[in-house]
């Protein structure tokens, strides 16, 4: 399907965006969005949604927007959505144990489906159905699981090794909430979380009013 | 100063990664980076990198690249990273506490002044030298502390709540996690953090190269 090589990252950010506003309209009783509606929502102005969904060949039709259900559809299609996606959490402190709690992952069908620490003693506490494994077990349970994204959660010093472990595992996507930047093959899919950059994004909009 | 009014949102985000990319190259002990080591170290290409750097006008010189040292400065200076600001926690859930533990935090200059909690079994506790306090001191304790932002870490039922609580004690900035559509006078700064995106970003990569 070339159309989606054409797809720029940062437009594969803010369909999730627009996936999400598609959704929750749906549950509101909210049959179709306009893009000056997806503004509102979103804060993306119209002009940049109208020309991201026209990337994949959706025209909101003037006066009346774009239709939820099948917007819903098209999107999750295109991000992979239509499918479940077994993601494992390494480190199962206080933020793995958050994630592997966070509800919105099983609405989007991302199911928490492992959960490996070094600690001995959360080895075989149970979250939400997941017995907290060794990571000498993360070779044979990601295999045996299907395991095709790994969300590390361990401390900075720990990250590289326990990405590289998941990388052995065959496990080809990696979620980052280390502060490490980790070094991984070319084939495996890298996303980093920086909590700090969403902080900054506020503080920017804070001096800027105040200068 | 006319020349941030200019600066898009999605450069502002870009920013924050070339920020943690100028700094751990300082750290590593490099003096410059160029357009294309940037693009290496963040994915962003280079063309972007360079149109993104020459807003606040620094050009990277031919073969030498971008001074690290200043463009630390520069962008810190820009996003109002060159002094603390305050920050409360509402919800010292596990994600909460994840979040009163997380050093990057401090490296940036967000100093977790106070965290509030519904749940008076929380309530006394200490996090990272922060005593968890009834919800009901968010008022008094915000105005005492200067808080600036508050992260919204509560179940989606409550936040909306909660996020008016923090309104309402004058709290000018809000970073949600929850899943929450929160409901804020213009005012206020609202930022959405969603970590179902950030899967959906690596489903969307796996998913076109099995296309």
């Amino acid at each position: 399907m070339p159309i989606k090589a054409r797809i720029p990252l940062t437009t594969i950010s803010r369909l999730s965006v627009y996936l999400r506003s598609f959704q929750l309209a749906q549950r509101e009783g909210h049959e179709t969005l306009s893009s000056q509606e997806l503004e509102e929502r979103t804060g993306i102005n119209a002009a940049q949604v109208r020309k991201d969904l026209a990337y994949f060949g959706q025209f909101g039709r003037r006066g009346v927007g774009y239709a939820a259900d099948k917007l819903s559809l098209k999107i999750s299609a295109i991000l992979g959505l239509d499918r479940d996606w077994a993601v494992a959490i390494i480190g199962a402190g206080r933020l793995g144990q958050a994630l592997m709690q966070y509800g919105g992952f099983k609405r989007m069908r991302f199911r928490i489906a492992a959960a490996f620490d070094s600690d001995e003693e959360k080895q075989g506490w149970e979250v939400e159905g997941v017995r907290i494994e060794p990571l000498s077990a993360l070779a044979e349970t990601a295999r045996a699981k299907g395991i095709e994204i790994a969300i590390i959660t361990v401390p900075a010093d720990a990250a590289q090794d326990c990405a590289a472990l998941a990388v052995a595992a065959g496990i080809p996507a990696i979620l980052n909430f280390s502060p490490a930047r980790l070094s991984l093959p070319a084939g495996v899919a890298l996303r980093d979380v920086d909590f700090t950059s969403e902080l900054e994004a506020l503080t920017f909009v804070l001096k800027t009013r105040k200068d």
